[in-house]
């Protein structure tokens, strides 16, 4: 549905009809609108913004990558520049700015307001994973004593530069935050209560230094539509809304996503990112995991006359190896995630533990009972009488054996990089998998060297 | 802070001081109580339900999980059940209904009022997965001819009964949706104002049949409250809001951390899953990812006798398979990411795997040098004369080569996946990576022979 405005936006675009294409605009949402602007040209995209009306046009602007964002800075007048800024709230202007090079941070703060100004500079001043930095200062801040129908005459008067008026925050006369009222409750309640009445003072808010990540978790706890922020006194200094919580549920999600598979986080989108910034954030990783690999290549090394006394044992390495991996990373993740959600803590780590090894068990006993059967028909068939029960149990005891020692590491090495203070994300898979392909190795060896008396 | 008020009330449950209970619970929020429950015993859990006010009650047993409403359900009497029944919305009780056994599914249906029972069946209709699946049908519905003090006089009346007032939708006489006004343009509209002359016609909207994956993601681009559900005649059948978008949202990611690490998806906590469940989401794809590696199996043994003449190159099996698993992985998740957030579509292919490639050219130079130093200086020193310069050329033309294979299946793989119908999140890391060991074998191999003229 969307989609068909792009496409009709996109042909009027090439056949210069900006007169249909302003009155299309009036029929789309702006997300969309930003969405038409990704497949234009730089020079369409200057064109094209000056058609959009003020206010759509500064909503248009927030949804930009910044790299469309500097070519339009870079094209706008002082004038334009300003009006554009004008329509922004603080938190907005806070983000641009942080994606801008130094030349463009001075235009734009010279071309906002003074009040403006000195909002975003305290803005910028948050670490980036606080909840100061995401918060908005546009707020309705009621007062005590107000009825609920000054109360509305408030919210008409300012509505238009506040990010929500649908939840108000009721401060005390030293800007401690006492209180709050939702519209709903304005609504529903006298024109003539006192908001001190009818305001909720059992309040959950969070602190400007607070990670972001629990700020934005406590949404999802809570079903908030806004949540107050407030300094050590207490004096509220913005609220963080539902819409930047699911921004940052999603980035945060995606940062374990890379994290887990070795990559380096990145914010920007894949088929906008060079192939040299893909690179950088990929190599780190692979190369740490390949230097590592010295260690199991040593281990075959070291048993090599074991191995040179049974060469079939070769032909399993890979799935010992792969298994362990699988089954090593399915407990890690479950455990990472586990830990990020608040699921799981420190304190329930013999409590994981014991789940894992009892998974663990099954798993292993039902993979090598499984491949026991399938080395005496499948394997033995294809690769000939050097596959005999002896092989066969060595392979399989093995096979029992990482499976239990992969899910034991799996679930305690993320639980003590948590505790320690490290990301458990970067644990994961890869870096576990090193660890259990190394222990499984060994393991494979001491086996076989025992059971067959080889070596 | 939360946590405080979980200690104290744990305190005040174990000394059985429910009056302090009953006024700490004042204080609380739902979310929190609920939190409180789960470290109760069952029979506590029923003493202390029963402490808490008629409204509270409700919002804390929606937010408990199956386990607990079932005991809680099984210890009402009707007359309790029915007070709970009543407070709650049709989709929460749609939502619990479908995790009941049969016979306490009758007891609910048996003890809900006769059109909530009407509107539940509706409800259930919808796939699992389906917009319908998660919509509420408790929205305010506005007509157009209506004034905006009317309109207020409406939502006054029903705020209690309804999901959310901050959207209300304007219904033609045959139920089509022909409008939307917001809660906040009521309150900056004049009395007088006609709800037809401020609403906004211009409406996104999902259909009950859409993918809730799909409807969550509209909330993300265009940072809506709420959004209508409409059937095949545009009639608004019911809404969705925010806070079950973010749920979405969340079990999806959960779903694809799952998948892609070969996990069956599991919706309950971890540490409230039983060990068996969790086997039975584990071992399947365990089970098919070890028989899979037979295939690596036969490689090796395949080339045995050129492995017999140079017995060195196993010792780096494990080092080749290993980065090229992770060189794989990294591209099909970023891959996978992509496709699910929209970002990459399958006629993006050829710029995809034109980026790969060159990421991939990349990474593989700079890790066959390093690797090449690598070998001539620690690994001839730890392993001895076997290593020369022939042999460490065929490592590193071998990873070079292997890096750009993984690189290639790891973003074709998932793209001709989601192509053809299929979840590329279940094509990732696991699949791929038997994929990719068995390439790298072959390419090992295969050059070894050439190179070394050994076979």
């Amino acid at each position: 549905m969307d989609n068909e405005l792009i496409i009709k936006a996109l042909e009027y675009v090439d056949n210069k009809q900006f007169q249909q294409l302003k009155a299309l605009f009036s029929e789309m949402q702006a997300a969309d609108i930003q969405e038409l602007f990704e497949e234009l040209t730089e020079s369409q995209v200057i064109v094209v913004f000056r058609l959009l009306p003020k206010e759509l046009a500064a909503e248009v602007f927030v949804e930009m990558d910044s790299d469309h964002q500097e070519i339009l800075i870079n094209n706008f007048s002082d004038k334009e520049l300003k009006s554009v800024l004008d329509e922004l709230f603080a938190d907005d202007t806070a983000d641009i700015i942080e994606e801008m090079p130094a030349n463009v941070v001075k235009r734009i703060l010279a071309n906002s307001k003074a009040e403006m100004r000195k909002t975003v500079n305290e803005l910028l001043k948050y670490p980036k994973d606080s909840a100061g930095s995401i918060m908005t200062t546009e707020y309705v801040a009621l007062r005590r004593n107000m009825t609920v129908s000054q109360a509305f005459e408030l919210i008409r008067k300012v509505a238009i530069d506040k990010e929500t008026i649908y939840t108000c925050y009721v401060r005390d006369t030293d800007r401690k935050l006492i209180g709050l009222v939702t519209a709903k409750t304005l609504m529903i309640s006298p024109l003539d209560a006192v908001i001190e009445d009818i305001m909720e003072s059992n309040i959950i808010s969070a602190s400007t230094m607070d990670d972001k990540e629990d700020v934005a978790k406590m949404f999802e706890k809570y079903d908030f539509l806004a949540l107050p922020v407030v300094d050590n006194e207490n004096r509220i200094v913005g609220i963080v809304t539902v819409d930047d919580a699911i921004d940052v549920i999603h980035e945060e999600l995606e940062e374990d996503f890379a994290k887990m598979n070795a990559i380096m986080p990145n914010e920007k989108e894949y088929l906008r990112t060079g192939v040299f910034e893909l690179f950088v954030k990929r190599i780190p990783w692979l190369m740490f995991l390949m230097v590592s690999a010295t260690f199991t290549g040593m281990i075959i090394d070291s048993f090599e006359s074991a191995l040179s006394g049974c060469a079939i044992l070769v032909a399993f390495i890979p799935m010992l190896m792969g298994t362990g991996g699988n089954s090593g990373s399915q407990s890690s993740v479950t455990v990472i995630r586990g830990l990020s959600l608040g699921e799981v803590e420190f304190k329930d780590l013999i409590k994981v533990v014991w789940k894992e090894i009892r998974v663990a068990f099954l798993c292993g006993l039902a993979l090598a009972l499984i491949n026991f059967v399938k080395i005496m028909i499948v394997d033995k068939a294809m690769m000939g009488d050097e596959i005999t029960v002896t092989v066969a149990l060595v392979i399989c005891i093995t096979l029992f054996v990482t499976v239990l020692a992969a899910k034991l590491i799996g679930c305690v090495l993320p639980m003590l990089a948590d505790k320690i203070g490290f990301d458990p994300a970067v644990m994961a898979s890869p870096f576990i998998t090193t660890l259990i392909d190394a222990v499984s190795l060994i393991v494979y060896f001491e086996i076989a060297q025992m059971v067959l008396g080889i070596g």
